[in-house]
């Protein structure tokens, strides 16, 4: 693991910067980093205050306002009004844990549990994208009888103690532990022209180094998308055969759908769908409530039946009244405002200008992704195999000049992660083209 | 662990009892119990259908009103306006992450910070306090380089992984991990008159054991009320002894303030000041956002310094401006309201109250607590040596037609826990004691 820059820390403010504008914001970064602490992860070189944001845009302190291509948690656009409305007024109402009964929240599960497989009949909701998946690896664990479990090697799956072990891109130091087994992403660079058997087999051999520790296989999670890796999506169906493997050598196949999930490739609601894959377990979170904290996995009964037989699980804030009806304002606004057909169509507009920009710069060695979730790789001198992280970070932050927010992925943070709200429109993605293009001209 | 009735299972509905009143709640029932499956927890052998909500009092799709002395997240009172407008409003202009600089958030932590002993420089905030601590453990093993961790033989401490390992009331079946020794609570029948020498003992002799075990000892955890162990407030300053025996064995003190916190025991904001301790960290949640999801821990600065040196930690949903918004109302209407006050002279009051019962009635044979948090231990025959688990369940639905909500808490059930919102008022306190009479009563 110690040639892994942790993707955490990419394009973070590193405390050593001279702070941001005006008397008043360095106050307020002075005081950011008394009170978090080493805790502390700011955006940029120069941190932003923000103050207000709808739609697809953010505005800052100093009334910049800034097209956001990074955020997938307010997946329908910031501060949707239908979504805060909900919100409001259920908080206004009733806002009580899940022991007694309540009927918006039967209404959110029913209709939840309507956009995934027969099989995962049960529903159990959390706060975070990391408690589902602390509690689908555990769910793994106790069906399996084993403890060893397969990511790949800069996935991310969490903040809680068993799934930072399982989340190779949060780790600075020291390796994985022995019951956790990375193999690589589903890339040409990795595979070669057939990713599905190269990353089947790469599955199996991570399955017999788990057998011959003596840990057995729990499960095999990945992000459908491997957004952190760097955004990997085709050719569709490439998981298939590494789900068969594992799932014939016994262990479950979890879908974390945290960050693809909600309607983001356009072609489906779920990232795994596009694979023709039965999850075990399927995990979801950041745009489940378009910034309310919520939560949950989608679950084989049977599963979750055994597990409840040893533990008691109990989430206090989760299936709250007014989660559900948070909840509930996301599925509605993404159906009546067709944000999947959105995502298909703005990402394919996207995908245009992104071709086309690389037709006139070969720093762009690869374009990836489904929908609004798209990968770009950069190389400064063109060749696939030297991947250009430190040209990503210096675009990055030409972006920025330029009003535009995005992030990093991959292993060297070779990759341009782009995720920007659903509702985005033909006209943002002009913008978003121009600013990437004049932001390329003037790096490297 | 075999003997003990998991508290999480008090007073559960156990899916064989007869459907509550009327179709259309069987029909809810039905889908709730398809839905969550054998995760799904109910209060009451009939569950409640809940509408609404106001200060302490809920109303049940029947109409009926119950006045709720269970809930101690809506701590401030149900749906309170001024809480629910900080929230909406900020809702309704910017909801993001930590990444960005914002007013609120560093208003908020100054201001909570400012609650605490200096020397806990850092905040990092979570959406659970089953995050919190998950967090503090890991800091604690960290900076100790020990794993043991020893904690009450009733505690719980949240639902991840690392946290259910350490929290014996959630373990149905099976033992406690070898890293974790649990002692018994701080009560008269586990250590005579002199608590806080038994207590100090039971954990010294904890920390041989760990030693012992090869774990060394990372930290002692306890909630500073020992809620779920039965309510154990008294003497004041009794948990000093085990915090120094702790200490100077290199391990550290983790006051969990999850329940506790945030003025309920009327003498101090925090149940770890009764004891003039010094934790090394605090964690906090449950009333923290009076239902909006948000927790997380105080810490000495080189702790967290320490911690991150090795991994990173990000939360997605924690530390926004909604979450800082909805905080900081829920402190100013402590302070402007004088919560702190009225639940030291209700609690008070309620303290009378009680025991005024207990010298009708020598089931009631012991009553404990501070502030409105209190516990108060029923025997069938007045034998504090014979638990009345039994008792208690019945007196719980008992209350439940006298309508009140209450539950219980302690290894056997026997105690009822007592914690109902702090704008609670003493005609309020009088219906309590009246169908507690009542319940008493017509039990047993």
């Amino acid at each position: 693991m110690s040639d892994v820059r942790p993707i955490l820390d990419m394009n973070a403010f590193d405390g050593k910067s001279s702070a941001p504008g005006g008397h008043a914001q360095s106050d307020l970064l002075d005081r950011r980093l008394r009170n978090i602490g080493a805790a502390s992860v700011l955006f940029y070189r120069d941190p932003i205050e923000m103050v207000s944001a709808s739609g697809c845009w953010m505005t800052a302190a100093d009334g910049t306002s800034y097209l956001d291509f990074y955020n997938n948690v307010p997946s329908v656009g910031h501060c949707h009004p239908r979504v805060v409305g909900a919100m409001a007024e259920q908080a206004a109402r009733l806002n009580i844990n899940s022991r007694y009964l309540h009927q918006t929240v039967e209404t959110y599960l029913d209709r939840l549990k309507a956009t995934f497989p027969d099989h995962l009949e049960n529903i159990v909701l959390t706060c975070s994208g990391s408690e589902a998946n602390d509690l689908a690896i555990r769910i793994a664990q106790r069906a399996t009888g084993a403890r060893g479990i397969i990511v790949t090697e800069s996935a991310y799956h969490g903040n809680t103690s068993a799934v930072t072990e399982i989340s190779p891109s949060a780790i600075k130091r020291g390796g994985l532990p022995d019951h956790v087994v990375a193999v690589p992403p589903p890339s040409k660079q990795a595979y070669g022209d057939n990713v599905a058997a190269g990353f089947a087999d790469a599955v199996y051999l991570a399955i017999t180094t788990l057998q011959d520790r003596g840990y057995g296989v729990a499960a095999l999670i990945v992000d459908s998308i491997f957004s952190s890796d760097g955004v990997f999506s085709n050719p569709k169906g490439f998981l298939r055969l590494a789900v068969a493997v594992m799932q014939r050598a016994g262990g479950l196949f979890i879908a974390d759908e945290v960050q693809p999930g909600f309607a983001r490739t356009g072609d489906a609601f779920w990232g795994f769908s596009r694979h023709d894959v039965a999850p075990d377990i399927v995990s979801m979170g950041k745009p489940m409530g378009n910034g309310f904290p919520m939560a949950g996995i989608a679950v084989r009964p049977e599963l979750l039946a055994a597990f409840c037989e040893d533990v008691g699980y109990f989430n206090t804030f989760a299936a709250s009244p007014v989660a559900a009806a948070t909840g509930l304002a996301v599925l509605d606004v993404i159906r009546d405002e067709d944000l999947q057909n959105n995502a298909a169509v703005c990402g394919a507009y996207l995908r245009e200008g992104l071709q086309h920009l690389a037709e006139m710069d070969a720093r762009i060695t690869d374009i990836r992704g489904a929908g609004l979730f798209m990968g770009v790789d950069l190389s400064a001198n063109g060749d696939p195999s030297e991947p250009g992280g430190q040209l990503v970070g210096d675009v990055i932050n030409a972006m920025r000049r330029h009003r535009v927010l995005i992030g990093a992925a991959g292993k060297y943070g070779q990759t341009l992660k782009i995720r920007p709200p659903l509702c985005l429109t033909r006209s943002e993605v002009d913008f978003f083209i121009e600013a990437l293009g004049k932001s390329l001209r003037t790096c490297g």
